[in-house]
């Protein structure tokens, strides 16, 4: 097990009708004047845009709104929060949204206080280590950036989807009020479903060794999202198990299941940022479904005995392969594709996929992939 | 599942050879002069004391001593402590020690800023609002108090064992490094898996349902315990097993099994409590190690489903009796006593085990315990 330091000092407030507590929250931590930034429109159609702006009000918050973050956040929409936060002397960003939202706000929070071309802190070539305080209402659980330091902007520009981690962009206080997630179509749900497995797969299958404890709960979180997200497929509205999701989601990528571990592999993950920054009309989890198989089969070599265990635990089947199968076949039960071809894309983008990928070698820690192993893995993606 | 709040600001650097780090994150957290408490010179004989004043010399942090602290630490020595703060203007408090150091420097750090009988807080008649920083080296892992908001103190004078919760003494950085336990007596290390244990029952049977994700973390840490322990009594410089062992007792008690169950039982614990105020000498998790079983069987009606889940997922065994035996048997192998006979305690005493118990009434969020419950339970216990 390798040494870590672990400091997660985000407050979760999780339950039903918590969304009502936001006002509060902003309020004792000191905060008067807010931008408020969220999606297109969704928490209209629903009240949780009414319940928040209620909350705001109570509490005599100002807000500024920004609104028409999508999926695959662009980096214009960032440098766009970061003009009006200066303009109007913000002092506080409440995000409400899904990762898409949230992962805008913490760029927006860090970009305020950066001095010169800010794209430069998601190519490492500066940091961020000031940033405006974070409040989120988090209407989607799936990426975990709700509790942890990272967000993920795709440049139009470049098409480039590059992220940056910093501890000033945890946020001070997430709220996950699972009653705001009663309306998500099931897509949504089942790509999350597999956003969270693919969180826990980039630590638990990173090379480490003696990390029984952490394997643990990496395992106890798959069984979970496992047995509850075709409840949730079934009844939308299930409490029980939409809250069930919304923990797992949330554990998946706050930092235990990295403790020891140092910070896992993310290849797979670097890939599928190539693939949307490019086709941003997939959905991240929709992607991950696919290449995950693919990159586990391929790096068979490195981890064979952790996808034994994973078979084992997970499915209750000896073989590596069939582990690997029984996902892929639940992907399937749940609506995500196995093929690129199915989202329309053909061969020969490959390439294109494969330099923006290694864009943002190294990649991997496992075995740092080149060129060759990129473009094989992405070939068995369809 | 319950609503809840999870905020944990404490920082834990874990790994070998951390602790020589202790005088650089006091420093960086900007306290230059420091109350450094100890217990009763273990740490002198091997060389932890040596490490942590090099640390300490090293960043120019000044620090006056408390040394003497007994396991089940004593109100008078908090008294001292606190009187010492005062004297020497004291602006952080760093605990070198296990379970009762860490928690005589909270219960310090907390009297600082208390006006009046301070002895109160612990009857539930005041509060803990401010507290001065708290560090810690751990030296033995077993209570969780390295990264939790409680301390428990006995009262010489009264022989109450009680406790107090405040989110002001959760410490700001503890330090975790398993060199500095190799040295432990295998008694201690079996008394703390009881310990850990415990801590995990009081919130996996505390009646809650609809929390799988929660219960999948609890039977984790449980397996943990149970396939590490014999290994380090073995060989108890065996790295990798005592950082597990470290882990699964920071996991057990640090919020994260509590989260959506409200806040566990603890009658269990306070019956200990009033065994090891009146009988010091015991270790808390020997007493806990009889008391747990006994505890079990007299709850059944209530937890019947939860002891058969645990059963099978810790024992494989289907029946729930079965369960409790394989755990009576486990804790007899790691050289923990079945019976308060063993301690040469007599039935005449459950009167009065019974009479401390019940001044911590209301007992247990399952079912309130009477004061025949609590006999029945003691009685159960030889």
């Amino acid at each position: 097990m390798k040494n870590f330091v672990f400091h997660n000092p985000t407050k979760i407030v999780f339950g039903k009708d918590k969304v009502l507590e936001i006002g509060k929250e902003i309020k004792f931590a000191g905060y008067k004047k807010v931008l408020l930034v969220y999606g297109q429109g969704s928490i209209k159609k629903i009240d949780t845009y009414d319940k928040v702006i209620t909350s705001l009000q109570k509490e005599n918050i100002q807000y500024v709104e920004l609104s028409g973050i999508k999926p695959n956040p662009v980096f214009s929409k960032v440098l766009e929060g970061i003009e009006i936060c200066k303009r109007e002397n913000i002092e506080a960003i409440l995000a409400v949204g899904g990762g898409s939202v949230v992962d805008s706000v913490k760029a927006i929070a860090g970009g305020v206080f950066f001095d010169g071309d800010f794209w430069q802190v998601f190519q490492r070539k500066a940091r961020v280590k000031k940033a405006l305080p974070i409040f989120v209402v988090l209407t989607l659980s799936a990426t975990g950036s709700e509790m942890n330091p990272s967000t993920v902007i795709t440049n139009e520009t470049t098409r480039e989807k590059f992220y940056f981690t910093s501890t000033a962009v945890y946020p001070k206080v997430s709220i996950l009020d699972p009653v705001l997630q009663f309306t998500l179509p099931n897509y949504q749900t089942s790509a999350a479903a597999s956003d969270i497995i693919a969180h826990i797969f980039e630590l638990y299958f990173c090379g480490e060794d003696e990390t029984e404890l952490q394997d643990e709960f990496s395992e106890g979180i798959l069984r979970t999202v496992i047995s509850f997200t075709p409840m949730l497929l079934e009844k939308p509205d299930d409490y029980h198990a939409r809250a069930q999701i919304m923990l797992s989601a949330l554990f998946a990528l706050n930092g235990i299941n990295g403790i020891g571990r140092e910070s896992g592999d993310w290849s797979a993950h670097m890939l599928e940022h190539s693939l949307s920054g490019i086709h941003p009309e997939i959905a991240h989890g929709a992607g991950l479904a696919i290449i995950f198989p693919a990159w586990l089969k391929y790096m068979m070599p490195y981890i064979e005995k952790k996808v034994i265990r994973f078979s084992q635990k997970i499915w209750e089947m000896d073989s590596p392969d069939a582990g690997i199968r029984n996902l892929k076949e639940w992907f399937n039960s749940i609506g995500l594709e196995s093929s690129f071809k199915n989202f329309g894309i053909e061969k020969k983008e490959i390439p294109i996929f494969t330099e923006m990928a290694m864009r943002m070698s190294p990649l991997g820690s496992l075995k740092p992939l080149t060129a060759k192993d990129v473009e094989t893995i992405f070939s068995n993606c369809f």
